[in-house]
């Protein structure tokens, strides 16, 4: 049994190569939730989404997200009602009254759905609205993706961290922003001064995923602020990644990074943007896959390979490594 | 300037051919809003949504709702997903407690989207999910419905019955039922054995639509019990009509109706299913447009002429017997 730890991008170029490596009915994948919002009434969780569509086989592979191929005709309607009613673009938040009522899995990132500012597409759309109703229905967050899960044929088990609101915060000059606005919106563009993970001193995560934690577990190539942060956060996470194996994949070459905002993210919250400001975040890794590019030198074991990954031979390559790793350390 | 009362089809293929008779700009459609459900979230508004889709030029003129070359992708989606995971279709009702739960105006009246049990089009889509956003943003849905009039370019003055909740439901043998499900679903098989308008008790018109009320009115060939009823159920509507001057087409040729349920609705509430039980149903109508081959005797003024209307010029005719029958009374 192993179990990855996934948000953005880096931990799913993973897991498309280490089903060659890991029995992937033996695998569970814990998602990252804190860049979920409520959107138009509809609970996205992107990267839980990310995930279930790369198992699914329907994963969009050059965006990392959305399903392939899907189209777009609701978007773009309602951009063109927004439009021709000259209603404003842009992240639309609800009113700070509304963001605690509702869905309490939704607090503190509630959107109006009016020129809707994330670009989902017809079929992803459906997975939303399957989701929110049968959250509406009674079911909770981890229900609701085994649900989905098992409507996609994975063959993993995925979970998302908790059944419990946790709202990944930007803190910028202009004030704090959703995690979505600063990315999706703004492009990475506003100073991070700080990021708060707003919920997470009374999430818990779920009995499932304390379970998953009981075996070794793998923290894919993922952003360690925003992906893995909001799971950090939660202390329950932190204590059981601290007394089971773990292995670590750096996003990072030295101080160079693959993709996305782990640099700015990592600066804002005042660690080093390399390496080894990774391991310092994750105190509780065992040992370290980096690539064999990458100088740094760690207080604890690590493997060295190419881990760029382009393709799934990529990902069966780093895979291995981290397959190495673990057997060093567990 | 006119004011027409509308719901279902029967009123909107009369508007289809009332502009040539009567000002655009001078008129107003009050649209019924007890048949509108909440459907994964999302206010749907039938009734207002096929004058808004008319008004714009994109209505599906086959069916009488929805938009023109819609295509169904989510729809599609949330079949293939209820049905791979094996959740059951047909209307999902929230539980009791739900229905009473979130937006006032959606009350009783709250469904999952779980394999959604009405189909909703793409384009289609976006328009109820900027009024529910709109909505939540603090709009009433007066407002919301001037919006989306304003982005389909409307000439007439397009206003929901009402900003507060009535919704429709059917008793039958097997107990209450939601309009739309009697109707969408259950294609008006079960027996109607009473029809409730929920929350009419404590609905009100809305200041336009009072406003509206002072001109003349023209009640279109709708369903009175389903399409009429809500309206007339608030008592301020009901007060209103009796003093302005009313004209209404009747939706039957003596016993025999055009389309729709409306000969086993009006049975089911103990109403005659023809001209008579129509005029019976509408105390506060001054004058009735009739066909020509219907020999109902009424005691009040009746211009006749061939009601069917397959499209804009039996339209036409139809708005000019109104007009002369409004001449007649006002």
């Amino acid at each position: 049994m192993v179990t990855f730890l996934a948000g953005g991008t880096g931990t799913p170029k993973l897991l498309d190569g280490a089903d060659r490596v890991f029995d992937p009915a033996a695998a569970t994948v814990v998602a990252n939730t804190g860049d979920d919002v409520e959107l138009g009434g509809l609970l996205v969780c992107p990267d839980v989404d990310t995930v279930l569509f790369h198992g699914g086989g329907v994963l969009d592979t050059e965006t990392w997200w959305g399903i392939d191929g899907d189209t777009t005709a609701t978007y773009e309607e309602l951009h063109r009602l927004a439009d021709a009613a000259s209603l404003d673009s842009g992240p639309r938040y609800l009113d700070d009254d509304a963001q605690t009522a509702g869905r309490e899995i939704a607090r503190w990132r509630r959107f109006s759905g009016v020129a809707e500012f994330m670009q989902i597409g017809d079929r992803d759309r459906a997975v939303h609205l399957t989701r929110t109703s049968l959250l509406d229905e009674g079911c909770s967050l981890t229900d609701v993706t085994r649900t989905l899960a098992d409507a996609f044929d994975l063959e993993i088990d995925l979970l998302p961290m908790s059944d419990d609101p946790v709202a990944t915060m930007i803190h910028t000059p202009g004030g704090p922003i959703h995690f979505q606005e600063y990315w999706v919106h703004r492009r990475a563009d506003p100073e991070v001064r700080d990021v708060e993970f707003r919920g997470a001193a009374t999430a818990e995560p779920t009995p499932a995923v304390r379970d998953a934690l009981d075996d070794p577990v793998i923290v894919g190539p993922s952003n360690p602020i925003t992906s893995l942060g909001p799971m950090l956060a939660m202390d329950a996470v932190a204590d059981a990644l601290a007394s089971t194996p773990v292995v670590a994949v750096s996003p990072f070459v030295g101080s160079e990074v693959f993709s996305g905002p782990a640099a700015e993210l990592m600066a804002g919250v005042g660690r080093e943007p390399s390496t080894s400001g990774v391991a310092d975040a994750y105190p509780f890794a065992d040992a370290f896959v980096l690539d064999e590019a990458d100088e740094t030198q760690l207080d604890r074991p690590v493997v060295r390979t190419d881990t760029r990954m382009d393709d799934s031979d990529d990902a069966e390559r780093v895979a291995r490594a981290a397959k190495r790793a673990l057997a060093e350390v567990a």
